[in-house]
């Protein structure tokens, strides 16, 4: 069964790796090149999916200086028609809703086949944003102009910890037409399995379906990559940075502890019966931490065939 | 080795079993039988140590109404002597200083033979109490009177999580005489983490030995054993609850949850080398609830010999 069959069925049990497309001031010449090394790293991973992300400057959303600074990267829709073509699974497509006119979003989702395609749309980073199109706008844009395209939305446990509601936006993202998640990177299990198991609770006292939870997980070399990631709003436990701190092997390190708690997800869903799938990706550049990544998602997926 | 042997020499891999006296109201005659339907549970467990917990009201540190009423229980030192001679392995028996004058204190101290018992001191429960001994007088008494009499400390890893000092205050123990640590029961696998992570490097950044924490776990199978866990000051994670509540045999639910807990700790700790104990309680005296303990119990120290 492939990934649209799966999500269609309401299944999980898949794995994904997620690429961010190269940046835009990339020679053009040079794109093939890094979309044929992608494709050579995962190619051999039997992987479910892609996952293409699109990236929005997100800096309206913290006052902190972000770590890395800003660039924005190709379109990940053109870079996949343009570059990935060789690829042979479904591909969801990421969708930064807030960056796009109107008339293109309609056009982009009209011209996505379902069998191939499956897309999560993203609102804008920040409350303050007046974006031409709201995240409302574009699920109803879908349902009107492509009901069979695959709609995915993001699920954020560290928000579920504050406000400990995040289970009821999934639902009525759910109401709007998503059927799977997508998390940010996961490092804080309990704030996980809370939201897994209040979602799978209130979903069976009104009755509905689960959907699949996609969970992200990284390898993260340095102290550098982790200050990005709390930046961009994950919870990191304060173990697993003093782990990374004093380790001689942070990559390595980080590769364990992503495994072990990947693993001690896969078993809490099963034991909830709650449909989950999987998600790689690298949080930079470095092709250090772009092989662990690919070892974590090769690590997990022979895991979840055993 | 016996429990003496590994704590006096700073290692962990032990496994206790701890046991609150009868009521003060028990009738006499009943106190024997309920010794011994104690050691019949318990012998054929393998443990390493038996701890004996001395309660205080420590209604006083909670406005909040008691979930199970504070009733006085029999001295344990008392009961032990007197109906738990058969036992045959070292006794931790705790001392809720604050209870104590000075002189019975002093004279409890030095009594106790250092080849088969250790003691945990307590503070008083609120800062606003005036106990005539204070934890500090208390462990000074210890290493004035009975230098050899093995003295643990109690660590909270929630305290940890709300002012990120637990280890700063278990260092504090240890240089005032602790050599092993002993906490509340663990629901919070972060928050226990984060203060052995937190512990272990300071430990090294100072050039101390860590001395081993033991962690305690306990089956618990009603949502009033769990409220009443709360009432104690032990974050219960969001899940934990809704499995227990939804669960058709919470205790069975509760029991692998425990032990999931432990086998996750005792790996990290090993990982880290911390050396760790583990200790199995019964939240309340429903006997299905000791069974579970007894259980668990029995399950953790098969993990950790094999």
């Amino acid at each position: 069964m492939d990934l649209v069959d799966r999500v269609s069925s309401g299944q999980g049990d898949f794995v994904l790796f997620a690429i961010t497309p190269p940046r835009q001031s990339t020679p053009a010449d040079r794109l093939p090149q890094i979309a044929q090394a992608t494709i050579d790293r995962l190619t051999h991973l039997d992987l479910d999916g892609l996952v293409l992300y699109d990236i929005d400057d997100e800096s309206s959303r913290n006052p902190v200086e972000r770590p890395f600074p800003f660039s924005p990267t190709v379109d990940p829709s053109e870079y996949r028609a343009h570059h990935l073509q060789p690829w042979r699974t479904p591909v969801i497509v990421y969708r930064a809703v807030g960056k796009y006119r109107r008339e293109d979003l309609r056009t982009w989702i009209s011209e996505q086949d379902p069998l191939h395609t499956l897309t999560v749309l993203v609102g804008a980073a920040s409350s303050g944003a007046a974006p031409a199109v709201s995240l409302a706008g574009a699920q109803a844009m879908r349902a009107e102009l492509n009901p069979d395209l695959l709609l995915g939305g993001v699920a954020i446990p560290e928000r579920h910890s504050r406000r400990e509601n995040e289970h009821l936006r999934l639902i009525a993202k759910q109401q709007a037409g998503c059927r799977f998640f997508v998390t940010q990177v996961v490092y804080d299990l309990n704030a996980a399995k809370n939201l897994v198991s209040d979602y799978r609770y209130e979903c069976e006292s009104r009755g509905l379906n689960t959907v699949p939870i996609v969970f992200t997980f990284a390898a993260c070399g340095s102290m550098k990559a982790l200050a990005f990631l709390r930046w961009l709003g994950v919870d990191v436990p304060r173990w697993i940075e003093n782990d990374l701190r004093h380790a001689t092997n942070p990559l390595a390190t980080s590769l364990e502890q992503a495994a072990t708690a990947a693993v001690e997800l896969i078993d809490y869903c099963r034991r909830l019966g709650v449909p989950f799938g999987l998600n790689v990706e690298s949080v930079s550049i470095r092709r250090e931490e772009i092989e662990a990544s690919v070892e974590l998602a090769a690590q997990l997926g022979a895991h979840l065939r055993k």
